[in-house]
């Protein structure tokens, strides 16, 4: 397959993006060759006179044997981006997204979120939120998600049934609760630690592709509702079959003060995961949620263990957490990625993320250079500088390859290179002719637009409406908004 | 014109909604009458039910000479909710909208905005801007906008002929700009106040509708751009016509300093503006972009002075500006409307202002008890329940009746009531069948949804997919994504 004429995006340091006009070649799911058509960055070129340029000089090959017609993709005026990799959504709770923020975040666990996910003991209730939500992150160009699922067994394994179907690259967490939970909503220790060794087992054993495609992730829900006993089992089992483990860190100041209560011996939230053996410390990859309250302590504490954040802007927005500040988890070092949290955040969209990320980025440095304290009289702006608000590029970095790195996929995804899996979101955001018309999506085009001001507004403007086709591993999942499911 | 079927949206106070199933008649674009089925409120209810029920009970009636088919809008599973009102927009930004957002006010505006809007002195590119900005404000469901223009005579009355060709309500201002401004994109005192009356002349005696739909704005930029003797006049022209003052205040730290030292005689930025006579007190309306430095001696003026703010959530953010706590505002009595602030903010959907707006207000709680200050052990409730984030519901108050009252438009729009003019958004967020397909929108329904959780996930995930036909004073301006140009 050769998609031939786009705008290829690539980000060679964490600030820094490239997009360049050529050609990418795909040989069983793995990107065999980018071809250039020179070596110049295009960012700051008319977007129009580039794609005028592409119109007139990449013609479309003809059909050949070589290269049969269906084989070849014409992207002349779309961006070639990598696809968005969403380290945190809680599938069942999709169910409710878009609504229901109106709560923190431990009465709203009680009142919209254990009722909504008991729920989840039916199949078939769960078969028609999990065929819509996964649907939906899907067509928002989501190519890897990390799923929660309930603590379910049979739905859990309905959920990877889905993904597979819908070709998407995923991990997917049976959820654990044995303690502080709903009566029809928690579970015994022991039950818990054999449903989730039947579901690894069955999730490996069930592998569609080679390698697979979809893998099971331990899932804790947090602290509060496990035990000791539970996490130290659920330790054994990551450590026993590699595999990745998520959960939720430091998310709300009453969560916090609730886990010292739980854990008066451990020096911090992040040690009771650890005392259970639940960071991987290199042995296996562990990520936690939100981390909005890690303090200074706590934040050595994720670098030094190797315990990546998954930032959540929308979510800590939305159920009344409080801010994370990025700048400083990525000046200290610590591994920093993107979640959607559906249903915390309401968008399933990555977009969405990379804007909400943006936003609280901007927030943090408010609060760092006096905004909220009445005793300062003029903005710091040493402190400010410290903690620079993310810039877009960095925002979609995370939303890419940093998330390919956390899920340790460096080297497979998140990048668009030669040697790795193609993984990728077609983007057209070209307007139609007729201004009165609805177009294909919210961006409008002018002719005084540089290449990156196009790519800017369809990431701060844009939506799923210009995602016109939607590969992983070099299969196309989507197109045109509609799903191509898999066999 | 009768609208039958539809769940029909109104707001009894600030903080509550009402929401009924039964029919709305107009006639010459007022409200007639609005008939329920029963006195209930159906917030709670479940939405498939009601739309079962509604299609059941609520056969559409057969045609007849009272009531032409043609006069019978089936509403159906639809919600009937007041159109939007962006009190704060500048049209001309439209061409860069979704990009520019790393640079603070002063820079950003050196940088982006003077260098975009000195190019609508060539009316021919203010046509290609214009029909598209005012086109999409309109498909986003936005009935009335208060525009600033450029300080183009020419360009700002063509303005106002895109917005009456495409049907919306609208205050459109010819802004000013005589000092501190690039020579190229500057104005003398003399004819910067010539060409504000010759525009205020045209737009009075050219209207197209009775009561005109659109009217002049006086529009000075801001106290950095404009002498005292030009603010003067424009005040003057404002008294003489009883025209509304839009301007901006307290946007930026950096501006309000810059402000200070060019206005040494005045007690605050919002004095500058009253010692010119711009403040209606009124005799005629003023209302205020941003005011996120407004400190309680500028605010206690605000309110004495019946100034009105217009917040602009997203542009705050994007701009680095800060955060404007609207809950204060509120609660000292100050009038507080929403704006889109395109460019500062990327998108013209009021859904994004009203999002953003929600986001803020969490923002201004979270500074309130003290996250962002490192000597605070643990959150102050106090200060936090005092600041407590706005409801989805006062938001779209903001977004609707609030940007009416602002607008002098109480008793005119705002609401659905009978007596009131129809300026409405028909929404319908019913998912398509297959849930592979694209649908008509972001929005999922489940089974379980309420009314009012429908209605919120059409707010807070929702766009203009969903709005089926958008009515200005009766007459329908767009169906399905298409506008309905007028004569």
């Amino acid at each position: 397959m050769r998609l031939v004429g786009g705008f290829i995006v690539t980000m060679p340091s964490p600030s820094t993006i490239c997009i360049k006009m050529g050609d990418v070649t795909v040989e069983d799911g793995i990107i065999r060759s980018i071809e250039y058509d020179d070596g110049e960055d295009v960012s700051r070129r008319s977007f129009v006179e580039c794609v005028a340029t592409a119109a007139a000089v990449a013609a479309l090959p003809a059909s050949s044997a070589a290269t049969p017609k269906e084989d070849v993709v014409d992207c002349r005026g779309r961006f070639l981006l990598p696809g968005f990799v969403d380290c945190h959504a809680h599938a069942p709770q999709y169910a409710f997204t878009g609504s229901c923020i109106d709560l923190p975040l431990l009465e709203w666990l009680e009142t919209y979120t254990f009722p909504t996910e008991r729920r989840f003991e039916d199949v078939e209730y769960a078969r028609g939120v999990y065929m819509r939500c996964v649907a939906r992150h899907v067509l928002n160009g989501t190519t890897t998600c990390s799923y929660f699922g309930t603590i379910h067994l049979e739905s859990s394994k309905l959920l990877v049934d889905v993904v597979r179907r819908y070709g998407q690259r995923a991990w997917v967490g049976k959820v654990n609760m044995d303690r502080n939970s709903p009566d029809d909503y928690c579970e015994s220790t022991a039950a818990s630690l054999a449903d989730t060794a039947a579901f690894v087992e069955w999730v490996r054993d069930s592998a569609a592709a080679t390698p697979p495609l979809v893998a099971a992730a331990i899932t804790p829900r947090f602290v509060p509702t496990c035990t000791a006993e539970l996490m130290r089992g659920l330790a054994a089992l990551a450590d026993e079959h590699g595999l990745h483990v998520q959960s939720h860190l430091s998310e709300s100041a009453a969560e916090c003060e609730w886990v010292k209560a739980l854990h008066p011996e451990a020096s911090c939230y992040l040690d009771v995961y650890d005392r259970a053996g639940l960071l991987g410390r290199g042995r296996f990859r562990t990520y936690m949620a939100h981390c909005v309250q890690s303090d200074a302590f706590e934040r050595a504490m994720l670098r030094e263990t190797s315990t990546a954040v998954v930032h959540c802007a929308a979510s800590n927005f939305n159920i009344g957490s409080g801010v994370c500040n990025v700048r400083r988890l990525l000046r200290e070092g610590v591994d920093v990625c993107l979640g959607t949290d559906v249903a915390g955040g309401c968008s399933p969209s990555m977009l969405d993320a990379i804007q909400q990320t943006v936003v609280a980025s901007k927030v943090a440095m408010f609060g760092a250079r006096g905004d909220f304290d009445p005793a300062v009289e003029a903005p710091d702006a040493a402190a400010a500088a410290a903690n620079a608000p993310l810039t877009l590029v960095e925002a979609l970095y995370l939303a890419t390859v940093g998330g390919a790195k956390v899920l340790g996929l460096e080297g497979v995804t998140g990048q668009l290179a030669v040697g790795l899996e193609f993984d990728c979101n077609v983007v057209d955001v070209r307007p139609p002719s007729d201004p009165t018309e609805r177009s294909a999506g919210p961006v409008d085009v002018f002719e005084h637009d540089v290449v990156e001001d196009v790519l800017s507004k369809f990431l701060l403007l844009g939506d799923e409406r210009a995602l016109e086709r939607i590969y992983v591993r070099g299969r196309l999942v989507a197109r045109e908004g509609k799903l191509v499911p898999g066999a």
